[in-house]
């Protein structure tokens, strides 16, 4: 279920995820803001995957395993397990190729990102808020239906497709200096590696990773997968736990991670709002955090960074308001 | 000061503006959203402004104003009275040039836009807010400075400016069925006139108008400008009067107006929340109300909507987050 047996993508992976999922996914734009700049002291430029269908980057890598089955294989349908971004990508994905798609959703899923699964069309599932719960859960709807398991991060196929965000914001902003990833399972981050090692091997990739669940800090530093962690970050798309393949890749491609603080996403997160006009999740505002907290490595310099989502509840987002008003 | 005896600007004014502009300005992304789509009937291209530098559309013609002053005119800076986003957009393109901006601001603006002209380097004096004060404040600081006036929307580099929206959207967008425009004064919506005019002149320009502004669907339906009324919209963007060059090019292009209720504005204003992760004024939203309220006119049709601009106070933000999430 980890993805240990699964092969590792490589980059030529990612090339044909990129020609698989462009009929259905949309190239997300990349944004500048002077102003931002300036606060930052170096040139970014972010690659906005808010504004990607299901409202974030998942949709690339879902889309991409969901369209990698052979036709009678797909016919039974997908499954995965997920509190929130990568079910409703998985959802939408099943959709473009109208297919069945089960979605084993654990308690405590934000409502939004519950109410995006359930409106693309997916069957849910509720479960406990473990691993081992969702995980069996999913595994008694692989064997009630035959439906093929997407897992949400150590699946190759999503791996693959996530590191197409990394080959457009290359396209478009060529020559960066940095990236700057946030990082949960680690698909996203693995899959830009990849993208990295082979076009831009020179461009430093930095994973963004709340103190409350900075268990890819502890692993790269200790050189293992440490997987004893109890989750305690507003991040909500960043509670998960590194998978195996992603460890792998990011090891092997020797990637540095930020650790940071939510009070200082939250405060990223509004300057994303009225700078960039961009409603993004936390776990996507950790990014630009993570710039602000380390100007003296990025000085000068050309920095991408990658906005991974933008769903978010409007109470919670009314909050977050209100304490900026104040 | 109304601009009337300014002659009017015509398409080759608004291509000059756009080579004159693109050293400074951004082209901003055009957006799609098919669940939008699917809301409305129709296909929807937004036109992202409050991506625009400033956050707003305003910065194309203040841009073009500025740029387009001679050496020794411009050195005496510029000047004008508004009570948002032109004053931003002026004071950061009178940046661009390195030149003095000053900016007229009302009694009752919205923070946020008072924040940007100063934030932005102009120098603010504030007036009362009635038309006559903050012309004859105007009008004080150009024989203390020598600075040249920009009229908010009057100025026909100002119109020629805004009129660059409409050609980047139909480069983008090409064979658009109509497209809708939010009125105010009017410069953004005649300087799309323009280009329509030339380019496609068969794309209906609807306007977008709130019902406690509409000066502009009674001048047009009255075939001369009515400017006796007391604006009461939450559209802070569109509480201005239709000026009189924008007046005689929307009426002689045929445009048509949808008068749009506040709430309907509030309601399009969180579906681009949540759908596009874009924040928008509702002087913005206005425009995809004014869809959602014409169905039948739109079905099945090619739709470009102009979304203005971006800048919003977070307080009124919350209050808007708040009631969505109820």
């Amino acid at each position: 279920m980890d993805g240990t047996s699964l092969a590792l993508p490589t980059f030529t992976d990612v090339l044909a995820a990129a020609a698989r999922i462009a009929p259905h996914a949309h190239v997300t734009p990349v944004l500048r803001s002077r102003t931002l700049d300036a606060l930052a002291g170096c040139e970014l430029h972010f690659k906005c995957e808010p504004l990607q269908r299901s409202g974030a980057f998942k949709f690339r890598g879902a889309c991409n395993a969901v369209w990698s089955l052979p036709q009678d294989v797909a016919a039974r349908g997908v499954v995965t397990h997920s509190s929130g971004n990568h079910g409703g990508a998985l959802a939408l994905a099943a959709r473009t190729r109208d297919i069945a798609c089960h979605v084993v959703v654990p308690e405590g899923a934000v409502a939004a990102k519950l109410a995006a699964i359930a409106g693309y069309g997916a069957r849910v599932h509720r479960c406990a808020p473990t691993i081992a719960a969702r995980e069996a859960a999913a595994a008694q709807v692989q064997r009630d239906t035959g439906a093929t398991l997407v897992h949400p991060y150590t699946d190759p196929r999503v791996i693959a497709g996530q590191g197409t965000a990394a080959l457009e914001l290359l396209a478009a902003a060529p020559a960066l200096d940095a990236l700057v990833v946030p990082v949960g399972g680690g698909g996203l981050a693995s899959g830009c590696a990849l993208v990295l090692a082979a076009l831009a091997p020179a461009c430093e990739l930095l994973l963004a990773e709340p103190r409350g669940a900075a268990d890819t800090a502890a692993s790269l530093a200790a050189g293992r997968r440490v997987t004893e962690f109890v989750p305690d970050t507003l991040c909500d798309g960043l509670r998960g736990t590194l998978g195996a393949p992603d460890f792998e890749l990011l090891h092997a491609h020797g990637a540095q991670v930020a650790v940071v603080e939510d009070a200082d996403t939250v405060a990223a997160l509004r300057l994303l709002w009225t700078r960039l006009k961009l409603l993004v999740e936390p776990s996507s505002a950790i990014a630009l955090a993570a710039v602000l907290q380390q100007r003296e490595r990025f000085a000068g310099r050309r920095v991408g960074v990658l906005l991974s989502g933008g769903n978010v509840d409007p109470a919670a987002a009314a909050q977050w308001f209100a304490s900026a008003a104040t």
